[in-house]
């Protein structure tokens, strides 16, 4: 049966278990501190803008670990962190930043991203608010690139984001689980070097872009302090840390972290151009990898009959809204083979 | 240049990576709901002597996110654990237990093993003590298998430790991050069948037992409420469970997870009994796959200029203790070249 | 100046200084062992209808306070608690509920009480979302009689809320601070009994209704287990208890707490008819102590001139909500200054 | 029956409660912005020599609270608080300081105070650990003045311990939950001045000294970040906060907080010197207002059938610890009565 259920249903890319499989009976250091760690970074520095001393580079193990650790490394105690109500630390973290201790400000949004008027209204409502010293201050806001319905901020909106942030003395945040393919968008126009501009943190995608597993996180200014001890306490360090550094090393050679993109994004533009074709609705425009399609209780249960999508939420009493996930390791062949089943 | 730093410096049982290739292209369900996690949680249980239908098993991480997702989850808020002053979570989990609220009830050992008499003294006075109210309750008992000093409790020992837990209504838990070594040490009495009839929870460890990654927690008997949702909000939920699963269904067929220990411990067997003849003083007598010699200052310097081991620390003004690790992966040849270097 | 800015300005009622003077040299025991501390359990108890052996009852200093012990002790791990957004757990305690682990899963609600559709909703919702297990599972639900606007849940309605909570094994805590207040308003139906019928915890305050300080907790069927260690472990365990039992126990001798509600109450009905009658408008019909007045910018500079009251929020461009606070202490001559002031 | 049992047994200082009585209608502002706490606040800073814009004063409610509110507030989360194994944060609040997610770093100390060459070795055993990173940072020294054992640093005992802590980088705080009866003692020369000029942070208790409840937390120059925010977040600010102003306004008139102490220590002098004259044996040298007296079972049994005391621990078979306290109200004749009972 056909499968786009999501994106992180396969292995890794043929070129990282390759480089596996080389290294294995080398010794290496532990704890991050193997020299294939260290080309990851020097590759992602680069790739960010990044001079070989400038800001600090860890690898994690995945996604939510990743935006706990980081948040709450980011916050004060006192401070909590900004988000679209729809936001994965809002819904999906099985209340994770909240058990680090941090109450997640949750703003109401229509597509899932957070826009700069609506933020700016509430920094400016809660500098006004006379109870502020008794209520949670923002600390830092989050938003993801590509968003969880897979749309992207622009350069300009995230420059707009990024200033405001930085006029209330607040940390800016990016998740990028998915962020090879915004990176490869023909959308899109917000490069890594742009998120290192003007983001205070954010992480670079693994699980969900190739990789086993690991999650790169970019602090391109200024890292917490403690930081290395932070994510040991957190449970975050792995002993083998060069699983890690070999797979980002491998991922930031030859830009095979923007290909794996390109080639899901473009087959993403295909399936979705075939599926209004065929006269289904999508929610959202598609720029990225994931295609959210609504379709009747009729629709959703013929199509599911041949291919595996994942079920998201009811639309009123009459339809339904599905996802279709294409990953690193969705071939042409098969983006015919759903195209053909509409 | 020779080296037996530790054993989480190569990559993974050659098996294991083959088997990840396999299935490479394979699409699997995420979040450890995957076919090889099933099958590998059938060979633990068959392992262990535990009913299809019998406890429960996750697969986490790495080690300290093991010891503090599990603790944490057995004890309830106002209870700590107790442990050796020399526990890895007393001392090298960077306070993860108390970070994660619980502290850590240090009990004095002069080789790192907890004893019953002790352990039963403190417990007495506990009971007897009229602020036990305005104290932390013991609510478990942490142990490793073997120890940091790579000891082992004989099945007598453990069995009276469970005694003991259990008469006093307080867990006890094994961390088994080498498992594996002590599980195939010609010294060794207690089976995973044992750890299952007399912990209330363990984990066999596979970090440093020939995977890239990844412990397997197992609960024979009670799994704390809601365990799935716990892991995950502590960000030990891995989206591609399946490599866990992959590894683990690897160890446990054919028992390779005994003959990995196995190798290592009769090597370590073969440069002790070199060292010892060389006239090295072992601090402790070797019985899995790390020795502790003892060497002074000149000693020291001589050895590591031709191999790469661990300072551990000084011995009075004149000596130092040093740790020599093998692993799954150390061969005869590396044994005979250490050996050769003495 | 007149001061209606809240009902935390004075002390405390005469009758509970005069205790405590009596009392001052009487040698008692600590921790709320003695014996003041037992009869103000035992007056408590008569008034919510429980046998001497019935439920247990708790006195803490504070409402954050007592509001973040009591439900951090009620909530497993991975549970959140379900309150109106406009809830003062949610917004003006300084994300005390989230500092100690638990999200506050927060209902829009436009007068700030929380309805039993608007949460069976919530609660069916969650039921049938297959990412349940990844996301925060509702374990209580916070309601405040009266609530922060000061506005009474019916007895109708809170019997359908706590049937609600139970169906789906949920917790139901009331947050009184108020309590006084509500309970001896014309338009209220809830009694104690009912609070200790219908909830699984709620506290009776003291803090805002006639103690210098103090809120009496009462689990009216089961405590959360080691519940007097974890109050000590949060900081909230007086070593003087008798401080607070001598408060609560003056409070409830001859429906003492009662008729410093009642007081306040019918003083809040005369001014709110004057303020009615000389045109103001009122956000919410007045049923307990405090009354939010609609003025104008220029309404709201006159008055203040001669009263205190606090600002609330802007209402549009023209228009603020203002509160006027009447307590234990307000008299009727304070009041009808007041009105001469309008 | 004549009660020796503790020093917070009785209510506060007559001229306390009279100033409650007199300020009981006055109307005042909430959450410690009244008179009566910037009163309070002026009187500790200038018993302290600390100008007027100098350093910060919060009043908390009582001493596990204000202990773990501060160093909570002071320690990075990754580090820890080095304590005496006696001290009262390590053994006997519940493990608060744990529930906050920082370690307690216990040093053996035989007689319950933390020594200079013990604390020096620590730091620079840590400071030389290659495992540093991995383990729990040392941030802060704990230590109580008196001790848990009614003992005293002298100013050049403090001093050095000020110079070890600055020299690493590492905060001092002092417990003074009896600080009265340090400053009061005859064989003390650390005045308030000491220690605001010596201490990162510390607390003048009121609940043993003589008020009904309240510690006033000083920070002599530095004030953690946001620091009113996390005493809300804590639970621990009070609404009527003018409660603790009052009484530590108070206190600090015409040195009522020093002739408190004065004359508990001078009794506990005069009974001290009648248990020696009577033959029994007293483990630590008398000093405060706590005296540890060693006496046989017999000895034991005679005594507290005419006085209440606390039984504090076995020594060996035959012999057991007990604690005679006196507090603010001990009288002469009470003295004089317990001096006829030996």
């Amino acid at each position: 049966m056909l499968n786009f259920d999501n994106d992180y249903s396969e292995g890794a890319h043929p070129l990282i278990l390759q480089r596996l499989m080389e290294l294995n009976f080398t010794k290496q250091h532990g704890y991050g501190s193997d020299e294939e760690t260290a080309a990851a970074k020097a590759g992602i520095r680069a790739a960010c803008g990044l001079a070989a001393d400038e800001g600090d580079i860890y690898l994690l193990s995945g996604g939510t670990q990743t935006n706990m650790v980081v948040l709450s490394a980011l916050l004060h105690p006192t401070e909590g962190v900004i988000a679209a109500q729809s936001g994965h630390i809002s819904v999906h973290e099985a209340g994770a930043i909240e058990a680090s201790g941090h109450k997640v400000l949750a703003l109401h949004s229509e597509d899932g991203k957070l826009y700069a008027d609506h933020l700016a209204q509430y920094l400016e409502d809660f500098a006004r608010d006379a109870n502020g010293p008794h209520m949670v201050q923002p600390g830092a806001v989050y938003i993801s690139q590509p968003t969880e319905y897979g749309l992207l901020y622009s350069k300009a909106e995230l420059t707009e984001l990024s200033r405001l942030c930085h006029a209330h003395g607040i940390k800016l945040y990016v998740d990028g689980a998915r962020l090879a393919y915004a990176l490869a968008s023909a959308h899109n126009d917000v490069s890594l070097k742009d998120l290192a501009a003007l983001c205070d943190a954010f992480y670079i995608g693994g699980t969900k872009c190739g990789a086993l597993l690991g999650e790169a996180v970019v602090f391109p200014r200024e890292t917490p302090r403690g930081f290395f001890t932070y994510v040991k306490q957190k449970g975050a360090l792995m002993a083998k840390g060069f699983v890690l550094g070999t797979q980002f090393n491998v991922l930031f050679k030859d830009d095979l972290y923007l290909s794996i993109g390109r080639q899901a994004d473009e087959l993403a533009q295909k399936v979705s151009a075939a599926l209004e074709a065929a006269g289904y609705e999508l929610k959202f425009p598609t720029v990225t990898n994931q295609i959210f399609v609504v379709m009747t209780r009729e629709q959703g249960r013929r199509l599911t009959q041949q291919v595996q999508i994942s079920y998201w939420e009811p639309l009123g009493e009459t339809h339904d809204l599905w996802r279709i996930a294409l990953s690193f390791a969705t071939t042409p062949e098969q983006a015919d083979a759903l195209i053909a089943a509409l």
